[in-house]
């Protein structure tokens, strides 16, 4: 737990953030913080997380405790350290401290809790003994799989309404975390020509993070098969030919998120087939930031990172035909199969807890298209929300070897010429973007993504 | 997951263990394997880890799986890979692939798993997607807070007294544990001088433990204030007078864990008084392992650490008396208020999910005593076992300004002399020790641990 000075800042946010709770709803609400997931025994958990719309009004990251919020005030539940948990954990705050230093207006024992729940919404958090607790204690099922329903629904609307904006104090916080993840990659280039797994890379990159006291905010993607999306491994020998992807992105103490992917080459020079589609997700990435702006859909922006990839794919003579209609029948979904990106904030896919409620208009859903069915975003932009952009190109053999896809696209695709282009088997390039008044602001701009200064920063 | 080459000895192994079981119980036997457990939200899972019993019987960290023994017989059950897993994770082995890597007699998709439940006892997965299965399946709570009673209870004997000494593979991994673990605490005591937070420090540990595609197999304690014993805070700056404690260890990818620590002074050298007291706390830790022998009572070896530190602390002036009268009225617990170890294994605190059934030799129980009452375990000593040896010293504010305390050992405690150590806070020396037929072997041995060389090692 942190053990911070008072802030009055810190105070004067929370409080914001009530206030503007409280325009919205007229029914009290309770938060759980959440407890420990046991690991392989209970007295071996993973790293505590606390609940993301907890961390939000109460700002530290507390655990067994809850907090209950009407008409603007604060009322925090905890227990006072057990004179047993000083011997193993140390001289902790009390409650009243705590409660001081968030600006409760209350504080009482977790005990008490059960006679303060009368009409209270609240939304799962993601532990079972929390969750337990809280279907227990409402007398109703609060599951995290199962989405909010009646006044939990109204409830999560209106978060999710305060939280696709960022104040200040979580821009202050989205910052470091995104200058922290900045430095993780800049070490995880430096480290390559050393490397001889795809595990030291990694390693030197999360040291970076864990030396600045903060943690991974989802698990690391560091690998030389960018064509697996989601690759957990790290255990492949790093060749001279190989292009390396990290996705990798740091979360302060407090729980807000950096989410960054670069991809570079091993051996410090990019070959000339991985340098042409290097520049044409590139280019795909810079068109999209140029776009942001309040007021523009983020689909279409989507669509544009679409469109950039089928034109730079045409170009390259790898499709062939319009690249508007090559768009309208999904064939740069053949190399580029997910979104453009998502929100970004206490959560890496922000409020993903919650299903589409925050990535979703009211009254839009998910498509079923092939190319737009992954796009977890969909709303007009607004200055305040931060959103990734992540265009990529990937060979996947689970795509492209399939019988009927290839049939359908046998016309658009040159596979001959594709066939040239096989050490390039994932690229992707992602950054961290603020929509602003203006425009845009790149929190992650601190990181090179240029092909030329990325091979220096790698060296060799 | 892991994918190895079919190992004969891998399936040797696997098979010996069934048979082993098969000596011991009559019924049929299924081990879940477990599934993710959601961070912040259900697609941000914490990484994955396999239980420890299934790991023990299947061999590989598989995530949704169970496998069913009988008569020395084993049934894999899980789901080959669908489609868009291949998109999202790559190319995955099949059932009948990994069927084959481990021995499996039979392979079956897990929804098949309900026709072969009958009479079957299992054991608690942690995770509650996967104790909520067991339970529907079964019919029964299947809680891990829960002790096992009936044929689970059985089972868990069964499978204690299997676990309890470890196999040539099980050894095979925990020396690559304790290895990685070595390493770990050496690149941390070099990264000292250059270091200004305990984040710092911590980093370059974990980064070894990365960097050899291996994990924590605890929460990591790296830290000034080593009087708190569960210390999981890392922010604190280091001071030239500080005494760094770091206890880490690796768990190698099958899930063998490393458990050391080290006490080392920030500066690169100690003060006298800390040589003094980090002397006493070595005399333990040296009598002890030297102790270590087939037939000797582990409990036994507790109170040999209780009494070199009482007669350590008598020379130095700190305590007053009689060494042997000091232990029995518990003073030592004053300044070692914890157990000299614990088994160690799959798990740091091995089968600790099974209570103390592992822990603690039939008919036997924690004492009450408050120098006796965290003894994890208590059992004869046999070939095979693997434990920790981890005497101490803290000065804890919890215990020592607590009043009743106080006055109960006003004298024979030199307060004033107790003064003049106050640079000392916590000082813990931690080795994994495998009890041999002849005596004990050092399986961390490489780490060295006397005060000249730890000063060597850090440097300036």
């Amino acid at each position: 737990m942190l053990i911070q000075q008072t802030s009055t800042s810190l105070i004067d946010t929370l409080g914001h953030r009530r206030q503007q709770l409280a325009n919205l709803i007229d029914f009290p609400v309770i938060l759980w913080s959440g407890s420990n997931s046991p690991r392989n025994f209970l007295a071996n958990p993973f790293p505590f997380r606390a609940s993301s719309h907890f961390l939000y009004f109460a700002g530290l990251p507390l655990s067994n405790a809850a907090i209950r919020l009407e008409d603007g005030k604060l009322e925090l539940f905890i227990d006072d350290p057990s004179p047993s948990s000083a011997l193993w954990h140390g001289e902790m705050p009390t409650r009243e401290e705590i409660a001081q230093q968030i600006g409760a207006d209350v504080a009482r024992p977790m005990a008490e809790l059960e006679s303060w729940l009368e009409d209270a919404a609240t939304l799962a958090v993601q532990d079972a003994a929390t969750w337990t607790q809280q279907s227990q204690l409402l007398n109703r099922w609060v599951l995290p799989q199962s989405p909010p329903q009646g006044i939990d629904l109204e409830l999560a609307k209106a978060i999710a309404s305060l939280r696709l904006t960022h104040d200040e104090a979580a821009l202050t916080e989205l910052r470091k975390a995104a200058a922290v993840t900045v430095e993780a990659h800049k070490a995880g280039m430096a480290a390559t020509p050393k490397a001889k797994l795809e595990a030291e890379v990694r390693a030197a990159m999360e040291g970076v993070i864990i030396a600045h006291n903060m943690t991974t905010s989802y698990n690391s993607i560091v690998t030389v098969h960018g064509e697996v999306l989601h690759n957990e491994q790290y255990h492949h020998p790093l060749q001279p030919g190989d292009l390396l992807l990290a996705d990798v992105g740091a979360e302060t103490e407090t729980g807000w998120a950096g989410d960054v992917t670069r991809t570079w080459p091993v051996s410090g020079k990019f070959s000339s087939t991985q340098r042409d589609i290097y520049n044409v997700v590139l280019a795909a990435h810079d068109a999209c930031i140029a776009r942001i702006h309040p007021g523009v859909e983020y689909g279409d922006i989507h669509l544009l990172a679409a469109t950039v990839i089928a034109e730079g794919l045409v170009e390259l003579g790898i499709l062939q035909g319009n690249p508007q209609d090559l768009v309208e029948m999904d064939a740069h979904a053949l190399f580029f199969p997910h979104g453009i990106g998502h929100l970004l904030g206490l959560d890496v896919h922000d409020m993903e807890d919650l299903g589409d409620l925050a990535g979703y208009e009211e009254g839009r859903e998910r498509s079923d298209r092939f190319g737009l069915s992954y796009l977890r975003l969909n709303r007009p932009l607004r200055p305040g929300m931060l959103v990734t952009i992540e265009p990529g190109f990937y060979q996947v053999p689970a795509i492209l070897n399939d019988a009927n896809i290839r049939s359908k696209y046998q016309n658009v695709v040159n596979w001959q010429r594709l066939s040239e282009f096989a050490d390039v088997r994932g690229i992707r390039i992602e950054d961290d973007v603020l929509v602003t008044a203006e425009g845009s602001e790149v929190l992650t701009a601190a990181l090179p993504n240029d092909a030329d200064t990325i091979e220096n920063l790698v060296g060799s």
